[in-house]
């Protein structure tokens, strides 16, 4: 009997294409006798009237798997909603990339059907924690699992603000903002951004700056243990936001202090057996010519 | 006599150190006989009561010459509202940078005093128009020496759009956004963005695209005459914001046109006649180890 | 009547598919009555035994029209070859890449027929004129279509070289080398050395360091009509080649000089009339997602 | 009573001002009472014909502490030879750059006494073990603290070959070759190259394109127990080298198999107690305007 028996679903709400492989996934879940959960949105969005619902974070108490229907935004969403459960996530592909959700729609029956029967293999992916204080106090915080980014936010300033790692100081940067970065984030606005790309199995972060003001600025790669502290600064014509996987935006003062580090839990994402990150690379970058 | 007889002041306000070489130059000015109009806020921070006093834009008609005393900022803004006129600008500089304000604040009397006596060179760089239209009515314009910009605006999502040059369509970029920048502006904002520099002679363009999301994107230089039509993307979630010189933020709507090219007026600036664009380079981008 | 009667073919020798477009190209142009004349290696190639033969520079004479068939290096050594005379080039497309020769071969006979029926777009190309100096006394020289590339021959040293541009110093640089690159070359070499694409109307030359000491060096573009000298360090271990299009490796000695600039003829390239460099860009390049 | 005892000295030859260096620092070891062995060419070059003299190599088993006065090109070569010993390193700054050498000369006694009385701190940096089989047999191998390099050697030609980490596929490159760089290495080479900076203590790899030919080829990091085989293309005109921190150029043959992976035995490299990479960074980088 497999391991997993209770699954979750949760699907890209707004995209005709994700219903059409969520209504062919409980289909086929519900055919091999698997019971299915359906988050909420999810849930109205394929009309399953008679189907058992909950929240999405709910899910990570109900369910031994949950399977996410999207693009890699739905599976980062899913990611940080259930970070603090030890569920696992696998991920069907209906969005644009496709670094974290591997499985494309026509194999669905196939490869989770693999999956299912124990035919799979587990990766453990970690997650960054951010919190920003003002005059000493938490005012915010937030998750991510691809990176935290300090933007200039509506204006098109130049930011100010100090780095340091591990309590020294690194420097003060003049530029459009900074990403820090995990392994899982460095294929995504990092790259962008002029990151390296790292391996998922490394225990480090990257910093990108973006766009820096000086130009031997470069990305910097530290250990994944490291402590980050950003101090906004006082000079600022804008409030620099912060946001979690470009979501959740906060604004911040002069003076706020961000602070970001690894979360003590980490994700498992599942992948078919045949699961390989350098293949991945090479037909989502353009490798082979 | 000298060609210059009318001198036309500008100042960085709210920088005490501005006022100070403000006041130098004043007195300087008045001593050697020279007619001084002070633009209005200028006058203020200086409190030059007894002083002819005129709005920036009216300089262009009062004055032979007019100098500024800030930073590259400052003297953008002077550049943009005087583009129309015929009037040079010459640059003290009392920033940060300084790619265009090229004498040093201790040295006013010695270079002002050459470059009025007739020993100065004289460079033309060209300006951008801008202007933005909704159903194919005009809404908004905007005047650019160093960039027009087009970027996300409060939130950090890519943005998606379509670029024509000389009505010959380039692509459809997913991006933070597209530095089109003159000469000028291709050692400030373009060069952070990873542009190449470009001299001030060169009548070319350069299209800096932000964080790209294809990595082949790159750096693309065209003729100076060319006409470049952006198309805002309907798909965006945020409404891209366009700025000329990192100010005048416009925020478009799906679907709206942005066309820019080369402004019929050029702005004249004044150098020492030692001045040398591969110099600025060495000294401002610390090229000399 | 066609402007173009005397067609001279050149083809990549060593290619199988190259030998098999030259005989169909053979076939179709003395089908519709053209005087066809082979370059000797090419002649050999096809086992052409009684077609016309001459020497790759004597078509410049004997031809209206010479077609190279094979990738964008055939037709750069055949623009080297042909540079003094004023002889058009139209490339069809046997190699990898293909910026220059964008023709593919099973579209041979009716594009070739088009543009023999003058259908076609005439395009102008500059080529560069690379010169080495010893002691005061010119030693060797070279033509290049896309760059000239000073580079440290033998040994993975950084080399050392002052360069001036218009008699004016812009800096002693120590790096792997550089590139001075024509608007045609900036799709090739340089492109991969960080250099900007550079439309092929554009009068302006770009110089890519590769992979520079000091983290500010970047790509600089400049006037077509620019003079380049370059003086080779005398602290250098190595001795520093200097190729032409990747051709003709020149080893220079502590203290030459090497002179760049413009050359005065210009080669025509022909394109058929859907020709579109964006679109050439977009294809080779992947901009199109 | 000191940790260490028998010192030994190696110089940059070559340079006065290490020589100069190194008597002051002979003179000052003397004095203090320990027991000096110098280098066999740095004996030579200091003129000491009364001391106690060794082949580089047997430094590692008479000493327990070699102190190299040079630049990093000296430290490096230092580190080859003695990585089978568990002597530490101590460098003094007489070169260009210094991020190993990290005492200026003008410290010498004051540094280099405080680290004799225990007053220092031990950093634990790894090696690359690299070697070439031709046919199935190896023919060379060698030692690099910073880099293993594959370049095209004589001629400017694009290379081509294929990559395989950890036994998985990675890509078939062509380029001008490839940086494998520790965290030592990624403030050298691979920095002028694009790569990213790398904390010291980062268990990790990375791999640095050179020009890549696919402008999506972007720097890679993956853990530092990685195994890497390289395998040299059969369509290369030229026949690529590869050094080790750019000495001992092997000349390989189309077929050969590069391997490359961290050496058991570990450099331990002594700094004065206020050492900060970050700080050496600030000031070797310009980060601090």
């Amino acid at each position: 009997m497999s391991e997993f028996q209770n699954i979750g679903l949760i699907g890209r709400t707004g995209s005709d294409s994700a219903v059409l492989s969520l209504k062919r996934l409980m289909a086929f879940l519900e055919q091999e006798g698997y019971a299915v959960v359906l988050e909420k949105d999810t849930a109205t969005a394929v009309s399953a009237n008679k189907a058992r619902v909950s929240s999405k974070e709910k899910l990570g108490e109900l369910c031994d798997l949950v399977i996410v229907v999207g693009g890699d935004g739905s599976l980062l969403a899913a990611a940080r909603a259930l970070a603090k459960f030890s569920v696992p996530l696998l991920g069907i592909n209906r969005g644009r990339l496709g670094f974290l959700t591997d499985i494309t729609p026509d194999e669905v029956e196939r490869k989770v059907g693999e999956v299912l029967a124990g035919k799979y293999m587990a990766e453990s992916r970690f997650l960054l924690d951010m919190s920003v204080a003002r005059g000493g106090k938490p005012v915010d915080r937030g998750t991510a699992l691809n990176d935290v980014v300090l933007h200039p936010g509506e204006f098109i300033r130049m930011i100010e603000f100090d780095l340091y790692i591990d309590g020294q100081f690194v420097y003060t940067q003049r530029s459009d903002g900074l990403i820090i970065s995990t392994p899982t984030g460095s294929t995504a606005y990092a790259l962008s951004g002029g990151g390296p790309i790292m391996h998922p199995k490394l225990d480090a972060i990257v910093l990108v700056p973006l766009n820096p003001h000086t130009l031997s600025s470069r990305p910097i790669v530290v250990e994944g243990s490291s402590e980050f502290k950003i101090i906004v600064g006082g000079q600022n014509i804008t409030k620099p936001y912060v946001t979690c996987d470009g979501h959740d935006q906060i604004i911040t003062e002069p003076g706020d202090v961000i602070r970001i580090h690894k979360k003590p839990h980490r994700l498992t994402l599942v992948h078919p057996l045949e699961h390989n990150f350098y293949e991945t690379c090479r037909s989502k970058l353009g490798w082979a010519e």
